[in-house]
């Protein structure tokens, strides 16, 4: 194939840093509330809590692309396209996570924006694990010194957060605020356990 | 020439991340529309198809260039005006984008709308065939290690969408809407065409 | 550990290149502002010091980080989850960058507003010398054939502003505005010291 | 030094990059503007002038930063200072940019915008021969290989448009939007002339 190895990875590192550096670009507090600004600036704590989450799963999304292009050597087409369709997902994030932040305190709106940004995250870490599952495949794209033990020990790392944002999701039908901060400890949990 | 190879494609791929990184910051909802935020969410259809189309053509000509990069060893100076010509129309996408969001479904601007996003698609597409033109013509930048078969393959995946968009662009003066969902048609086949 | 340094650095930039270009982004002026555009221009001094300060302190941070990341030669998972750590407080910086540009001249919240930016620039400056020690505690990650006395060089290269900011902070709580003079003179003087 | 080369140009690119995109994003048009978007796009015309001189300044930045650093192998202090002036320099313009684009046809402000925005581009254009003045003056950062010759060409190449800059500047005070289109007359002749 004609795309190396390293300008995919250049092209996806640039678009993870974007959009993680992106995150914070929201966070603003209306002009006129000069007057109370420390409950204003206290008041945005769901835009915190989502920034945080969202960083940390761009940032597993980064170590976990890191570790599965390190195995292979070249890239085919439907790597490619597989690459992009993660890359869309990762691009569009800021989206939900400014939504959450923006709603997540408001009764009529919060179940919605709950859910939303599960799935968005659900979407993400699972497409990080199909990507490795296309690679290794019959060991498509897998080069022959790499191990079958490396293999599974990338995938045991790689395993979605799938069960715990399936019924975190659930559970924002119920406790959207709830699940909100489920939402942070996954991502946090889902990193430590990464690296 | 002056300007390696390397800088050229590290300068160019990060305004290529940055440019499909920053599609989705337009997206928004108004504050008000907590009361019924799925439907606000929903009524943002013409934004996601806008993104998700520039997200693929600019995927497309990140590709297509480096195909076109991959050929040559060394860069002159109308190369690189060229590819700073590219360089700015594909950083200014975001704005066609965003209003392809916001102004399809009013029926007074549809109508420019998508003839103007029509056409600068138009423009970042073939602008890369151009690029590649200028660069095998008499084999002036093409090593002469590159054999005829391999440029003759290359030319054929550039293949600009031209007649495509043209058509699109003439069905946007009638029915734009309709148009709309054909640039991600073209977009989505001229990737996997090329892929 | 699976992650290479040059990734590690080439993220990291990323980072920090696009949040010290980010910085500029909130400078506007009303378009109502025409009649008196020399002195809506004028008026924006503190946006232009928090800009300066901030600009400064992340340039510091990237020279930082590049002396720090020069001596190793591996990347473990704590350093790992430190750097992010150090990622996320730089990209959050823009906001009490604006916060301090927009509120510093109002009475009731140029004290919040000062202060909020103070501890922001100390936790920093602050992640960085932290890093340094966990990497040279025990000389965990040091490389043998670095020598102790370029160890102890850039130790004091990357002191803490700790003291200062402390002081400027303790200042801000009495008369913000000096403070934030305060604050950019400190990121100066580090810069000039640390280069 | 313990600045690489590399890094700087990495990290430089990366601005360049950022603060190249970020041009068009305050390009806008209001949301109520659908029943006549055609002229409302037509009035845009100063944001798309100032924009293509912005986009053209910066490019030539970018092919003068490169072609200095091409020339040395290391790195000091200074260097990376006058490097970083010229970073903020250049992350700052989108917002000249912008105010040009916003305030040119405005009577009352007109002046001050193309006085402005021409200060900040001759400050620009300058700043890179300054910085290749300190590497040149005595040949300090000059490794004894490169010819005298080479240094003679690239000091001719990056001549500061100063006088250009400096007559458009004054014009601005009578005709401001004729030194307007001069800026972009003598940024796209700047760049024909260095390529």
């Amino acid at each position: 194939m004609w795309i190396s190895k390293a300008r995919l990875e250049a092209f996806s590192d640039g678009v993870f840093a974007i959009a993680i550096t992106l995150l914070v670009l929201d966070l603003a507090v209306a002009a006129s509330s000069g007057h109370h600004l420390l409950r204003a600036l206290a008041e945005l704590w769901p835009y915190y809590l989502a920034c945080l989450t969202s960083f940390a799963t761009i940032g597993l999304v980064w170590l976990g692309h890191h570790m599965i292009v390190g195995t292979i050597t070249e890239v085919d087409r439907w790597l490619l396209r597989i690459n992009l369709a993660l890359l869309f997902l990762v691009s569009f994030l800021p989206f939900p996570t400014r939504l959450l932040g923006e709603f997540i305190r408001e009764p009529s709106a919060e179940r919605v924006t709950a859910v939303f940004y599960g799935i968005w995250l659900l979407l993400i870490t699972t497409a990080l694990p199909g990507m490795w599952g296309y690679i290794t495949t019959g060991r498509k794209l897998v080069p022959d010194q790499v191990p079958q033990t490396e293999i599974d020990r990338i995938s045991r790392r790689l395993e979605p957060g799938l069960p715990f944002y399936a019924v975190a999701i659930l559970l924002a039908l119920l406790v959207p605020q709830v699940a909100a901060g489920l939402f942070l400890v996954i991502a946090v949990l889902a990193f430590v356990r990464t690296t």
